[in-house]
């Protein structure tokens, strides 16, 4: 065990695409837990587009990271020492630990992991956060129905993987939107999409229209930008567009304007944005059906696993590229 | 009585902003009704939004209307003859007559008007359709909350007028965007909204900022367009747009392309296009309201009566242009 704690601090606020130069890395001193607290040690953390947001200032459902505080993030954390007598050295349990190695927590928001049903790393993925908001995008918000067509862009990452899966298990078809032919071929060979179309393809539209012929009737958006635009022109009557995430814009200076909004109106659509976070009494029924997804392997899933604290900044970057393929994780300690 | 039954229909779609071309008069014969049948003589005319739409082709909530047909719209008409016990000669009926003098009825659709508690021509306006619009977005799809801030553009329209009153009485505080001084004053002076926005003067957002102190949870949408776009940027947390219209884009020949719709994910809002005709369990509860607002003087509209047939082609074009005030009715027969 080395005697320091290395950490992530935000440095300076991303002008469009995010640079390894908006990074710093600190070696701070591993702190002490006090009365009642424990010491953690992060052995996963997890790395989502929602912390592209908390990198900026302008307004947002989230706080932003100040200029020299530790980046956010989920973390799968083992005790190390404990003075809680809730929780013993060696526990493993679900915690927002952020970019760094160490950190003290009192135990309040911690989740213990009982180890063994399922990987680890599924806790940050299927099983976990970006599991629960595909759930509760599909079903609350989306209120997807059985025979209804789902489509889902970054179909598949950590979120959009288990729309399709999801959308699969309740009888609907499933269409996925990913970029390049492999992760194409993926989503519908590996997870059983019905079918999937490259964005980076020409044709866009003529290929999402021949993956839809009935229209469609939930959007599960991950995206933005162009694709939205290009799906609001598939939508069926009273379809609905859960809006989880806008990737497309996250590095853009200048917004994507949407030009086909008025099929919200001509065909009485429902567009919703969602954090998973607001809707807190929906997760135990989703974890349940998640974990056991993923335990008797109906729910499959990629992950792209980065070794070492230091490549996370670079790992970040190329999951807001897409580079990666699945879950993107970075092997802390 | 004429011997002849004057039409308009419909000669041409509109490229654009809808002309007097678009439109051809034709004199028919009064038509004569069969066993069981009504011969109905239209009193007023309603003239609608909605109706540009029904000129064009393309995909819509509503089937087009067809060249050489005569132009669909909701009228107040008596009853001339009747082959139909449940018809007498004088009756008042809520009818779909269209932009004719006679039309030829079965009588089903048609609602009889009980005469006396209001006016007939409210029932075409505050009391009819495009009140319970105004209902049906506040309360089922913008579910209004005593305490909100409701903002609606065509502020001083058959709907938008409705909606601010309604949100009053519903202890909402009503914002209403309108094009012109005395649309504004009116809306605040005559009908008690508690401020209103002149969209044609400089300055647009400051001004939506500063009449909006606490945000916006409520954004009733008649138009679409650069409005819609500075309202987003006002939108509260989990705040709801009923899309009702998109009267801005009507007469576009190019989209209007939405720069803001981030604020959807951002906030967490929810934006739905309806249209009130698919909402008919709604209609008796809103009517009693609405009914019952007119009669006591609670619900105050202003009217802009239109005299003749001949004449409704200029006023719709009109209306769609923001030159009415209030609602646009055609005296016809």
């Amino acid at each position: 065990m080395s005697d320091k704690n290395l950490q992530v601090v935000l440095a300076s606020r991303p002008k469009g695409w995010v640079e390894e130069s908006n990074f710093r890395f600190v070696e701070a001193e591993i702190p002490q837990p006090g009365e009642g607290e424990i010491l953690l040690k992060t052995l996963y953390l997890s790395l989502d587009p929602y912390m592209r947001g908390r990198m900026d200032t302008s307004k947002s459902y989230a706080s932003h990271v100040e200029l020299g505080d530790v980046m956010v993030g989920g973390t799968i954390s083992e005790v190390v020492t404990s003075n809680n007598p809730k929780f013993q050295p060696g526990d493993i349990v679900l915690s927002g630990a952020g970019w760094q190695q160490y950190v003290v927590s009192n135990g309040k928001g911690l989740r213990k992991i009982e180890p063994g049903l399922i990987p680890l790393t599924a806790y940050l993925g299927t099983a976990g956060m970006p599991g629960v908001t595909a759930w509760v995008g599909l079903f609350d918000i989306g209120a997807a129905k059985a025979g209804e067509t789902v489509v889902v862009s970054a179909a598949s990452g950590a979120v959009g993987s288990v729309v399709g899966q999801l959308a699969k298990m309740h009888g609907c078809r499933a269409v996925g939107i990913a970029g390049g032919q492999s992760k194409c071929d993926y989503v519908v060979n590996e997870l059983g999409f019905d079918a999937s179309i490259d964005y980076k393809a020409p044709n866009f539209y003529d290929n999402l229209k021949a993956a839809t012929p009935d229209g469609v009737d939930v959007y599960f958006d991950n995206v933005g930008g162009e694709i939205l635009d290009n799906v609001l022109r598939r939508m069926n009557p009273f379809g609905r567009i859960p809006l989880c995430g806008l990737i497309s814009g996250y590095n853009a200076t200048e917004p994507y304007a949407l030009k086909n909004y008025r099929f919200l109106l001509t065909m009485r659509c429902k567009l919703q944005g969602f954090i998973v976070s607001e809707h807190m009494q929906l997760w135990p029924e989703a974890l349940k059906v998640l974990v056991q997804g993923v335990a008797e392997g109906k729910l499959k899933y990629r992950e792209t696993i980065t070794e070492g604290l230091e490549n996370a900044p670079t790992a970040f970057i190329g999951l807001l590229k897409g580079e990666n393929f699945g879950k993107q994780l970075v092997k802390v300690l």
